[in-house]
């Protein structure tokens, strides 16, 4: 299968999830000495994965999870964010400028701050009070620590459980659901690698994923022109742009915002006919229960987008490592 | 010039601020029974104009002031939504479908609901709580209402002397910048009506109104495509996919993240030529002084969209009111 490694998507994955006791001992440590607010801080894809958490989390749990944006911390400020206040923040470089800045605000304000960041050298690992060092997988671990809180809050009374079948299967059912997408991602590549324009809608913890998949990913990696739009969006306006040959994909999930993305998913035949729809549900997720299934449908997703990928940058000779701009130019 | 009725703007507008008493007698009864949390809620421009507020008020108010998606909250809820909050909610017609379910949902949680609804006998108006009735200006209304709790709750020292100077001048500035805007707006109309994607760029309390514009206006009502990004956002992804014959416009704005639009205005001529500034410091807007201007920044903006898209309207032969399927389908 086309750039795909199985052992290391499987020990990454493990690895990550290996992971838990160090970040279970660092989201206690903060639960019993008590904090006024949470802010997951990032920017472009680390902003999204905020997004993912504080939407995932916000329906349950009491506890004051908010996402903050680097730049605009920075540039606004945020009145929020005191001395018993958490900031955490995820990068794999540990170099992003505008993060360094902005943690360096935070803690001129007193705020604690939880770094997920790979290289222990790095300046952000350097200004991290509390430093949890693993690549990747920036999403599974920013809500391992939220699901930490949430269970010690009396928020997740399911968390030991859940947390066993992610470390005896995620990594398993994230591979079989690679290689079951691979043909369907071959088929949508060929399909849309020459798009002028596509739109991206989905809900709930796909959202956030969706518009990092839109800008980080299609925009910044393919250079083709998209658009995400949250599903409970979708019909106060840009629905009306959508006719015959818009290409529109709709990532439906199994969380609680499920039924939002389902109507864009009904609505689209009557209207459009280059829609696709990615329904995480189509994948067997084996060894994970059916009450879990909405918290990782997010990472299905990620999966089939992963294959996608792959293929788009083989059929448009375009390496997803290169950029024109992005730390070419100094702006 | 153009479907342009001088008195009638006058007359609007004067007329939201003439509101100012009874929306400080609703805001202090509420500051003064105190509330966990005031969310502003709404869908498609009305959840725009709620992300407006939030975004302006968080970098100096401790207040809890939130926005909340209506179809987010009905599928997911939100566990901050409790018998001591408040929702503000904000509609010309009173009737939108998913703001009537979101609102009982709310007040079945025991949340008091504050309704800037024009229509006194429409189901939103029935649900509100306290009313305010007056016809359009909505993020002028909400603003009033989130600038005076923060001037009770000593955040705004100011606040007496900004909405003398709105009193007096508003309106008028206002008109004026309608006027001063109307030849550029033809010309940018004329240049952009075919357009079959155009980006919209900005940043502080710009962004809500130009995700808004993008969303609301140029896709639903002109029916050509566009995206909104964040200027914070532009550099992490969006940025790749623009080059010399790419439509962008940037609004910048007067507020504390100005920087974060100039930033995105002086990067552009370097890669694009056919990029747009917007930007509210030219615009004399008489009799406010200089330190209120970039609260008042959107409606600058908002004037000058506005002729842009009567000039739009006449150029493409496509009336703003026609839709091709909201409210025309069943979905």
């Amino acid at each position: 299968m086309l750039k795909f490694d199985e052992e290391k998507i499987l020990k990454s994955i493990n690895g990550a999830l290996a992971m838990r006791p160090k970040i279970e001992a660092v989201a206690d440590e903060l639960y019993d000495r008590g904090f006024d607010a949470i802010f997951y801080m990032g920017i472009g894809g680390t902003y999204a994965s905020g997004i993912m958490v504080v939407d995932s989390v916000e329906g349950k749990s009491k506890l004051p999870i908010y996402v903050m944006q680097a730049a605009r911390y920075i540039a606004h400020g945020n009145a929020h964010v005191t001395d018993k206040s958490v900031v955490v923040i995820a990068s794999d470089s540990g170099t992003t400028a505008e993060m360094i800045e902005a943690v360096e605000k935070a803690k001129k304000a007193g705020a604690l701050i939880v770094g997920f960041v790979e290289f222990v050298d790095s300046p952000l690992a350097k200004l991290s009070d509390r430093l949890i060092s693993y690549p990747h997988n920036e999403q599974l671990k920013l809500f391992m620590f939220a699901h930490r809180l949430m269970y010690r809050n009396g928020e997740f009374k399911d968390y030991e459980r859940f947390y066993k079948e992610l470390d005896a299967h995620l990594a398993d059912a994230f591979v079989d659901t690679s290689k079951r997408a691979d043909a369907f991602a071959l088929a949508f590549a060929e399909k849309h690698k020459d798009d002028s324009l596509h739109y991206y809608v989905s809900a709930g913890n796909h959202f956030g994923a969706n518009y990092s998949y839109a800008m980080c990913y299609v925009e910044e990696q393919h250079w083709i022109r998209s658009k995400s739009i949250h599903a409970s969006e979708f019909f106060h306006g840009t629905l009306e742009v959508i006719d015959r040959d818009t290409n529109v994909t709709v990532f439906v999930g199994e969380d609680e915002e499920r039924p939002l993305a389902e109507r864009v998913a009904r609505f689209l035949p009557r209207v459009c006919a280059r829609y696709t729809i990615i329904d995480t549900k189509d994948y067997p997720l084996k060894g994970i229960s059916p009450e879990f299934r909405g918290l990782i449908s997010y990472l299905v997703c990620h999966a089939v987008t992963e294959r996608i990928d792959a293929h788009i940058e083989k059929l448009n000779c375009h390496p997803m490592d290169i950029r024109r701009y992005y730390r070419r130019l100094d702006y």
